[in-house]
């Protein structure tokens, strides 16, 4: 049986567990959350809270540790413990990131000058070293140039990890929302990012259906 | 060589790693950051962020990574893949009432209001299916009393894993600022807390200097 996933009709928190079913050969199914089940069914959802994976025996909730239990069935975890350590430290980076990402995109609601700010903060190469929570695209683009191993197609060694596939999600939702300007301060990472998406399984997953529209639960991003 | 902790003097995001090297028969070494280093060497400190571990080969940043890399190294991780997924379900949900305790701590400075709004959403045994963003206490009761292998001793499994830990931490953080309160909503937490605080490498690490005084960065919690 496909690996299914209960979330809602969005990409939000299951889409990164989407494109690493996808690299891994895999079909899934998305069922639909029941928002009362989730909040009284706490065997199921421990933390009354969605994405929740079906995958055989294994029935998990949280994103990141449903993500690190893909990484392991799919090999996406780096071929050494060195490199465990590297794709966990990226996948925190990256969390880091799309924490504030959700607080524009829910909170915010996208508007100019909150979304001006985020980019001064977050996104511009010349505030990395300023205050900004760990959550910056210059230290993603960093650690894609420092990994000599990748070429600039992976983050952490020379094969595909759960890091990039992370991180493409990251970049993917951050050039929808600031396009041009983005381009052209992160050549490498937009390069990646078009590496990624044209890796087998995740090319064709991402021309289907099954890669729904609506990005997050409130029609922005 | 023992490993090395790079940190601000607090116990802070330092302190599970600081519990697990000891529950590991570990000693540790605390170097105090250099705030300028910190910004400037993005070889170093790759997200401009401490804590940093240095241990042997392994140099590496992000809290919850140098956790995991600490859980691999110690047997912290749980017994098969099923306890595997189960410890980075709860570090996760951890990880969700940490972010909302900094909150209350940094940006709330523990005032009196956003205090008993906090207890009420994050802490009542009675909220627990209301919106708390995956954050909350009764979800972890819950666990460990789900838990029969662990005997209100342990999370996941039978023996001491790093969700153990991270717990301990979190219910000691909201034990010094909800006291009896706390204590009469979840007295399986609080026997479940000095279960952990006696085990062996803790308990004396708990009543050596090493454990520093304060909490966090600013005086409070």
């Amino acid at each position: 049986m496909a690996p299914k996933i209960v979330y809602f009709p969005v990409r939000g928190r299951a889409e990164v567990m989407k494109l690493a079913i996808a690299y891994g050969g895999e079909d899934f199914e998305l069922e639909l959350v029941n928002y009362e089940d989730m909040k009284k069914d706490t065997d199921a959802y421990k933390f009354g809270q969605c994405p929740r994976l079906i995958d055989g025996d294994v029935d998990m909730v949280q994103s990141n540790a449903i993500c690190r239990y893909l990484a392991r069935k799919y090999g996406l975890y780096g071929k050494s413990d060195a490199e465990t350590n590297a794709v966990d430290e990226i996948l925190e980076g990256v969390e880091s990131l799309r924490t504030k990402y959700l607080t524009l995109v829910y909170q915010d609601k996208l508007a100019d000058e909150p979304k001006a700010a985020y980019w001064k903060t977050h996104c511009d190469p010349e505030s990395a070293a300023a205050r900004n929570g760990g959550a910056h695209l210059a230290y993603l683009s960093r650690l894609l140039k420092r990994n000599s191993a990748g070429g600039g197609k992976a983050l952490v060694g020379s094969d595909v990890t759960m890091a990039d596939l992370q991180v493409f999600d990251i970049v993917d939702l951050h050039a929808r929302i600031f396009g041009d300007e983005l381009k052209a301060a992160y050549p490498d990472l937009i390069a990646f990012h078009e590496h990624i998406a044209g890796l087998p399984g995740i090319k064709e997953y991402l021309a289907s259906p099954k890669r729904v529209a609506a990005v997050n639960g409130n029609n922005l991003g």
